[in-house]
């Protein structure tokens, strides 16, 4: 039985207590929150739980195998740095720290020590992803030539980071996911609304050497909420609409195929169209899949779906997007 | 009686010729196109009109007053400058022609002539668009924040200009009648999927001084058809959805407003939200509005809607768009 | 080449005659229509069709083969009549005639003198469904078990038949074209918002021996449009959303089972669901081929899908809905 | 602090037992549920209260001051009946009783004891009834002429009741809310796909002497699930569509007036068409406000928005709708 301190019982810390306590070989031993409103809160649902206002008491305690931490994005390095260092498994909220070296430093201590360290993008635990997955690996959809992402509605202005650092590592976990292919370079533009410079609006092209193409439409500022993912293959393409309760994912039979007419010097392009295919999802609660798989690599070593380097590589692309906004859209080169 | 030669009976002439022959005050009297089975269509439907494959026929005819330009773009400068020198007023679809420079060339000789320039951008003249221009007009939006635009479907692939030639124009010409403020420059990305380098998915950030921000995501190759525009003021924000039958617009009686917490150091934002409205909308036929215009601006020398100021805005973003794009998404400043 | 006379130009003449117009086989000579208005459009599109304000000018002439009757329903009886024994094949928008007794008077006439006599139930030659019966008759959906039809919105109030005449004839034909099984019973219910007694909203039940039912919910006062079909069989169920422009079709993996536990004495339910399946449909205009139906029956002697029996069937329903609706939804026997 | 006991700890139990925990005036005290694993439950999540497999623990318990019963309907007759007995506050899901008489007894009763006796119609505390009844009150939509509620799914087929007596508790206590005038009778029909001749299909009528209709169509067979009610007043009319998540309600500014045209002895209808407006709900959990009103009945003696008066109503509709349904639709005079 795997004994869990959390770091931050904000928005989403409930969500991690409930699933980790309804995993068979995990349970929430400590939580830890500077606002003791919060604590009261872990205490009147889960008497069992012990609370702090002091993260450090986690480190220190021995009814902590491993630590979870969802507070502000800025704080993500010091607490995983300190944890790996009192011996402590660490799973890291999205997205996973300010810069990809601090993600790159973590990675090494905890490689040396022989810890666990994992990020949580729970997308990639959802019915929806799992089943792109599939379709994309089992040959059906072809070779992906664009990801097109909308991720938008009235959301709660940050005060620490900008709106692709808070929506697009949703989308941009999924996209490492599901295509192998290395992103070559970005471009980003967005515009900040406030006096603090930090974008509420934002776009971001991923570009890659083989003509594949990825875009993320993210805002805090869209009366509507659109959460909406296009892939195109050269087979089939597939629209992935997170807001319809049942029937998220649709396959249509669609592609296009191009020819040149060398008279005429001119493309040729035909459609094909056919039948639309809504596939069954599985309906189990992402947020425990992932629960289970952080237990999981801890207990028996394996490698879990949203692993550090997924984080690495989803802050790799948002660190050389705000640097693409502020030098006002210019293609950032990845290393 | 105004009389209106066409060039060009693709897909659009039809309907500008049923459209110019139900004005009182106009009628179309000849139809140029370089296919046979075309003009054979003309003949079949309106027995009045002559037909002739060479275009130049209607240069020297007087039984033609204006013309109208309906062909593709590359040809559309040549056309035009052969008609306003024949002495004929002349209409052009958009985009208007395939430079700036020919657009000033062609806007210059006919101011010079006194001859009418003006350009179709139909859906100046569409209810909904009226409709966004008399809520921003009287007020009732506040000031304009960011435009954001989706048009993507599976879409012909043409030949001689990219997916933002094509399906943009509609946009920034909406754009652009919209709201005031000079854009300041652009950064466009995008990807070619064929092997003549002509963009069939693109991305277009226009940028202003005031931080107001606009953008476009074009496709033709999207298994969906998405025709949405979502228009975000201080006072209230729309969305325009041109695919729904009769709720095209929705005013959302939602907005924030931001202060500094000094203490904090950080932004306060303060979400308001409320009714949504859909105001009913005229459901005219936007082309004949447009065929109005053109006619009483030849026969009253009124400014037209989409006039030719309006054209040449259009081409100077598509311009910098293509330029961006070729230079990797760099910024490129507007003159 | 069949010569067609048609008797009424008005919402529907007008697609009639252009339908009648492109068909290899048929062109449209005479149009009769009792208001001159009309038959000025008629000459302004068609100049080659004669038109007259005295339909019995259509019963004499050489120049008509067979006859198209569009007026109002309470006329379709005698016109047909006096066409038929003019020796003329006849075509009748639906509802056939205002009474079952009209029906088969026309169909012995018919069947004495060799002459063809179709009923125009457009819908039956749609993509749409065509496919819900090439999926029913291949057995894929299993036995039906149920329909449901809502076809509601803002309709014209007629004066001389109520809303079940108007709009329930559409969906009772594709019930009978799509289920075997001669329904057994109806009850209907309505009521009259105006002072004629002449129902604006009514729903009718129809029932049959082996449990399957279907029932219609018409409205010409509903401020919403709908137009949506339910058929649930007990393999699949599907759903026909006529207002979708492309995915009207959607086939449910959906089903139940029940059985009966002994010793609970009560039903045991047990639900399947999986995936959902959208067809391509056939685009072409349903009402060419209705066109195309009439003139082979006559040139082949074919029985045309929508044939007199059909007709026949569906007024029957109509006529034992309204006995039901005067007698407060008293359930009709059907003969 | 009233004290709560709750009969039945099933699908709606745990939400009850929630909402009134969540009460500054209430606390539940009590849960009695024959399954031990149901209060296995109970103990895990609410350790303080107390669980037993008999509901009469509750009625001769000093710790409980009201009764919720959240049992299967057959049983909540006599549970209420022993609850009042004891001098216990009852509350009661709906529907309430299994017969008209049997809820006559028990307002009887609880009207000579001096306890309170309410029934839980949830729907009404919604934010969006509360809008549909504000509106109505305020004269905005004008009389209402027609209620038409479509309330299916793939649901649960219960063992005890039908379909009607199961969904359309739901619309008819809305109905009832919303709509002051009497109902004079109803014809109901249905079908059962099972052999306990349950109906999991089933369609209703109510009727009203004024011309006022109301029509319910509810089934347990349906793949797509459909909440939508429609009403439509000489004003205006609104549309309830209870799964759209923030854009329930719209209403219309559409109507119509007809006049009879004595020369031409029809009915001439004029249509008006105008803005839709969307207002913004109160988003609180109806729930809660059900879980406040009685124990606000109990502690103030105030009358609550579902009292037993309502309850009764619907089950007097029910119990007709039954009657007519065997008799093969039929109209049954309300009493």
């Amino acid at each position: 039985m795997l004994k869990i301190g959390i770091i931050g019982y904000g928005y989403w810390g409930p969500n991690l207590v409930r699933n980790f306590m309804a995993q068979p070989n995990g349970k929430v031993t400590m939580v830890a929150d500077t606002r003791s409103e919060r604590l009261d809160l872990v205490t009147k649902n889960y008497p069992t739980i012990k609370t702090t206002k002091n993260a450090e008491d986690l480190f220190g305690s021995e009814d902590v195998d491993a630590v979870v931490i969802a507070t502000q994005v800025f704080s993500h390095y010091e607490l995983a740095l300190k944890a790996l260092n009192s011996g402590k498994h660490v799973l890291i909220e999205k997205p996973m720290t300010s810069t990809s070296a601090e993600c790159k430093s973590l990675i090494k201590i905890a490689d040396e020590k022989g810890l666990k360290l994992m990020v949580d993008h729970t997308f990639l635990y959802t019915g929806a992803v799992q089943k792109l997955k599939q379709l994309i690996d089992e040959g059906s959809i072809g070779k992906i030539k664009y990801f097109d992402s909308t991720r938008i509605n009235l959301g709660l202005f940050q005060p620490d980071i900008n709106v692709l650092w808070d929506l697009a590592p949703h989308d941009i976990s999924i996209l490492n996911y599901l295509v192998d292919e290395i992103p070559y370079s970005v471009n980003a533009t967005g515009v900040s609304h406030t006096y603090n410079e930090i974008e509420n609006i934002a776009y971001l092209t991923v570009n890659y050497k083989s003509g594949f193409i990825a875009h993320f439409n993210c805002s805090w500022s869209s009366p509507v909420k659109i959460r909406t993912m296009l892939l195109g293959g050269d087979k089939k393409m597939m629209v992935y609409n997170d807001l319809e309760p049942t029937e998220k994912i649709k396959v249509y039979d669609t592609t296009y195929n191009h020819s040149t007419d060398e008279e005429k010097r001119k493309i040729m392009v035909e459609y094909r169209t056919g039948d639309v295919y809504i596939p069954m999802l599985d309906s189990k609660e992402a947020l425990s899949g992932m629960a289970a798989d952080f237990l999981k690599t801890i207990e028996q070593g394996t490698t879990p779906v949203s692993d550090n380097k997924s984080g690495l590589a989803v802050i790799k692309i948002l660190e050389a997007a705000q640097k693409s906004i502020k030098q006002n859209g210019k293609e950032i080169i990845l290393e």
